[in-house]
């Protein structure tokens, strides 16, 4: 089993070499501006659930990357002036701060498209209907979040950032070949990721969760989601043991 | 043969009960109304290469439906503020008008995904290749556009315009089954498409071509690209009385 940093290394190399579509042109300059940084967590979830589950980690790269554009779309889109307006990204100018909003606009465009693409280099439909389901829960979860039309926190985040985690996860079974009676116990481990991930986020930037609960009782929900996960590992009838450690490091996370 | 008044009946007929995905909520109103109205051009195309390529019609609908909602995305877009900057389109308030930009932004992603999903009700990954491919291509044009990257007309369409034509014709072969060896005839046809459209709706527009050649060059501009594209479907060993109708029609629209 490999560790989750030479995970995270061999989707840095493979989102480096990354050819995009050259009918694209100059416009994809601005696409791979908006893929550069990250922690790449969800492609590091779809790699060490695809090696657990006895797959072969290059096999499930594709599926990796494809998470890792579809998140990288989300940003660019979600950064525009139209919806949070935030001018820096990852520490450096967002994409249409760099580029401008028309061209920021085609990168998302251009990303989201592309993630399809790799979802496409599989023989099989699965994974790229898989991912056209988790990214439209996404979009469904956006909706919520700048319309304000359901004030339910945990509907708005089980879609938002839930449903790209658990495809993660969903992927990298799809790429290891995992026949469906299989999955439920890997999925249900996926089903607690995007709550890990976004409480500890929430601490992190001192709103949503935190606001609410106040740091203590979001430490507690973190906790408790992170038992969960731990748990639906444990579960399974394979090595998770990379999986377990990339939960707890989600769980203790400082950036 | 179906008329393409028949043909574009059973578009409608599909794309009224088309069934968004449930987690888009009430993201999926903007989206229907980004789907209403326009010829439905682009889906008689590939309905008609299907039938007359000896496949099924209903099979190919899905693969139809798709190519509107990529058209449909496009437009919602385009029309943004940061592109365009359209308020009007068919003839009543653009998306963003109607719905804010925000929420348009989320409408085009969301049609965009759901081009997809549609495209992947298919067994066979082709379909959905296709449409990315095309999609990517149609977004490069689009780059070009907003920059002024190219000052080569030609280049701009053949990507904006041109790509989304030619897969119309793509897509229906796929979706009728035709073997790789028997498409080029095909796909020559549908690379006439996307001139012969684009300088008529530059004629009636007053703009691009009828700009730069003069209403009476873009004519015969128009007329040589029908032309070519009638002779593209004189070769083919099929009966496409329908798509000639169709390029007949493309050429004396009035709208």
């Amino acid at each position: 089993m490999r560790a989750p940093d030479e995970l995270l290394r061999l989707v840095e190399d493979y989102l480096a070499g990354l050819t995009l579509s050259p009918d694209l042109g100059a416009q994809r300059e601005s696409m791979l501006y908006a893929l550069e940084g990250g922690k790449r967590i969800r492609a590091v979830i779809c790699l060490g659930t695809a090696e657990a589950a006895g797959g072969d980690v290059d096999a499930a790269l594709p599926a990796a990357a494809a998470l890792e554009l579809v998140h990288a779309f989300s940003l660019v889109h979600d950064d525009l002036p139209a919806m949070d307006d935030d001018d820096e990204r990852r520490g450096r100018p967002s994409a249409h701060a760099a580029f401008g909003e028309g061209v920021a606009l085609l990168a998302g465009d251009g990303l989201l498209v592309e993630a399809f693409r790799l979802a496409l280099t599989y023989s099989s439909t699965g994974v790229a209907r898989e991912l056209a389901d988790a990214t439209l829960g996404m979009i469904g979860g956006q909706y919520l979040d700048i319309t304000g039309a359901d004030s339910d926190l945990e509907q708005l985040h089980r879609l938002k950032t839930g449903r790209l985690f658990a495809a993660s996860v969903g992927l990298g079974l799809r790429a290891a070949s995992v026949a469906e009676p299989d999955q439920p116990p890997w999925r249900a481990f996926g089903e607690e990721l995007g709550m890990l991930f976004q409480v500890v986020d929430d601490i992190l930037d001192g709103d949503g969760y935190a606001e609410r609960l106040g740091v203590g009782g979001a430490k507690s929900l973190a906790d408790a989601a992170a038992s969960r996960a731990l748990a639906a590992l444990a579960a399974i009838p394979a090595d998770t043991s990379v999986l377990a450690e990339i939960v707890d490091g989600l769980a203790v996370r400082t950036a």
